[in-house]
């Protein structure tokens, strides 16, 4: 038989959410099907804004037209999607050419693959951050140079830190911000430093920006807000949060024209990348891709945003009071908690599970600098928000 | 920077359908816009059958309410659907395990994704076959040992040509029934065969199963009616042609229980990867798969294919007089046709394409023995396959 990949021995037998999920199972067959408030992953919990799923029904009624019919996709996207996106950078100051947009069915699935392009290499990765970015590493074989942030740094990766690179190769760099898992947001100097780092270095940056629409301090929403960025970063977009899109599945992933390996264009062969491996993404998720970020609908998943925000405040303010250290809460729907007593992560989920009926997700699940922390998604609804914080405050008191 | 995936410098530098698309818009350029008939890529012309559509769009539209909204999907997809497939199943009288079977966004991403649990191996791929088993394997960095078919064997592999594999790990062999692009069904003792010879080797099988609710003929639409093959063989399936989701996205994989790979089980192994690198199909796409398969929704889709098994006929009828020489055209959406006059598959495309507007696929795109032969689809509209038929027999004439 074919040889199994080696990386999938080298990987945790089960990806974190699906091992807290079981958590969960468990207290609930114990305690008679008792419900949790969860503030675990990260899901969404209110529905589609009214005009999103406006085009995405009736889209998907006029797939039964022969008029509104939609066959095959184009592989990168829809001409007027990428057109819309390309109009929502220049909202955001930078021009970002529709050539080198490419709609995805989410951030999750590009993390990983867009790792094919490159033969086997070295990772550099921040922690704590996002276990999918360690583990498609490890799938693909590559090596990872882990970079541990904590309270000393503000959680915030010090480019300074990596210095010249060990090899020519230079590193895949994974970026996040506003950071999963601790909401923190990179200063527009601070992603200055890392581009001249990655030029300097010869490295790649996949700069994960699922949670870019959060910023509400003016903060830099996208790594081509600093100069050479085009020149070294490819960009990951999700409608995921912003949006509510967890269900739904639409992104993007910029790839810049100037991006070049060696003597290879990045743009050009991702394009033969996934016009080999995929399909395209449907039309009627693309139409209500286009409704969130255009007209009504845009206004309408705004302020979904703000009220994601302030749950977020909510979590926070029920803390604070205590004294407790946390990050993020502002500029991200996720509040990174040091837990109170010295307690572990792992021992804060126990506890606040098994006592207060309360899921989060314990630090240790994002790597080094996570022993002590948990992570709140502020992504539950309102009344959930309101008890979770009780119980919290309960909880640190 | 880190280096490129050498599997792209192996490849040719566009996948085949972008190919052909771009020498059709030439010639429309060149003709004033002028219209041609597609028989070329195999998209479906129909819109979705209404209650497909109905279940589509309900289901989107209730993405806007508290009580209808879903967020993440199940990995693995909604029982509901798994339920369904497993039901498709038994009609096709076997047994599928709904945790053997897992919801995918089509079979072209699966044939690729589902490489990455073995490291470099070697793929046995028959030829003319659907391009991307060669793509997806290049990319891989896995080797390829070609098995060309021809008029001598019926455009049928025989498992006898490969004998014991030369290296002890056996192949990754890649079967597809009906076949795209020859139309080809195999009968239930070469596939007995394949899988006697798959467990000889210690090879594992690649089912594509794509077009197997054309199967009008009561041949084997799937490879688990085989003795062996749940030790043997893994099966995508798509329900793109069948339920004309080709635009949807939504097909499924069959990993079964009893498939090891030295000690460790595939079907685990795929859960693994699958939780760390998508993030589910989404719940409409997954009522509309639901919807295609039961009740009916799944009569309509019937209909559907009978439809297009018509035009097949009907273009098979266009040639038949002239004596030429075809395979498929019955259990097929496709029909492979020896080109007139010594015509190589390349000649003739041109000619069809700028003497009669008329697309079709040259033979030459998969791979060895397609060399004097064209696909045609028979996908298109009733009307139009009628006039491409006309075009067909004047080219023959």
């Amino acid at each position: 038989m074919p040889k199994c990949n080696e990386g999938f021995s080298r990987l945790d037998g089960e990806y974190l959410f699906t091992k807290t999920k079981k958590a969960i199972e468990e207290y609930s067959l114990k305690h008679n099907g008792k419900k949790v408030i969860s503030l675990g992953v990260g899901d969404v919990s209110l529905p589609l804004s009214p005009a999103v799923a406006k085009a995405f029904s009736s889209a998907a009624r006029k797939m039964g037209n022969k008029e509104g019919f939609h066959g095959y996709a184009p592989y990168f996207g829809y001409d007027f999607l990428r057109r819309a996106i390309a109009d929502d950078y220049k909202n955001k100051g930078v021009d970002v050419n529709e050539s080198e947009i490419f709609v995805s069915d989410g951030a999750k699935r590009e993390l990983s693959d867009f790792l094919s392009l490159f033969s086997k290499s070295t990772a550099l990765i921040p922690t704590p951050s996002y276990p999918v970015y360690v583990d498609a590493n490890i799938m693909r074989g590559n090596e990872i140079l882990f970079l541990p942030t904590d309270e000393s740094d503000g959680f915030i990766p010090s480019p300074e830190k990596i210095g010249k690179a060990e090899s020519s190769d230079g590193y895949i760099i994974y970026l996040c911000s506003p950071s999963n898992p601790t909401g923190t947001v990179y200063s527009e100097s601070v992603l200055s430093r890392w581009v001249e780092v990655a030029l300097e270095t010869g490295s790649v940056i996949i700069f994960d920006a699922a949670y870019e629409r959060y910023i509400t301090d003016g903060s830099v929403r996208t790594v081509y807000s600093v100069d050479g960025a085009k020149n070294c970063a490819v960009e990951i977009c999700s409608l995921s949060k912003s949006a509510g899109f967890t269900g739904v599945r639409c992104g993007w992933t910029v790839v810049p024209e100037k991006l070049f390996m060696g003597g290879t264009g990045l743009n050009k062969l991702w394009q033969r990348r996934q016009s080999t491996a995929m399909n395209g993404v449907s039309y009627p998720v693309q139409a209500a891709a286009f409704a969130a970020l255009t007209g009504k609908g845009r206004k309408q998943t705004e302020k979904a945003v703000s009220y994601y925000l302030k749950n977020a405040e909510i979590l926070v303010n029920a803390v604070k009071n205590f004294g407790a250290e946390y990050y993020g809460g502002v500029n991200s729907p996720y509040v990174w908690l040091k837990c109170p007593r010295g307690l572990t992560g792992k021992e804060a989920f126990s506890t606040l599970l098994n006592e207060y009926g309360l899921v989060v997700t314990p630090g240790e699940g994002f790597g080094a600098g996570g022993e002590n922390y948990i992570r709140l998604s502020a992504l539950n609804t309102r009344q959930n928000t309101v008890s979770a914080a009780k119980r919290l405050a309960e909880f640190f008191n």
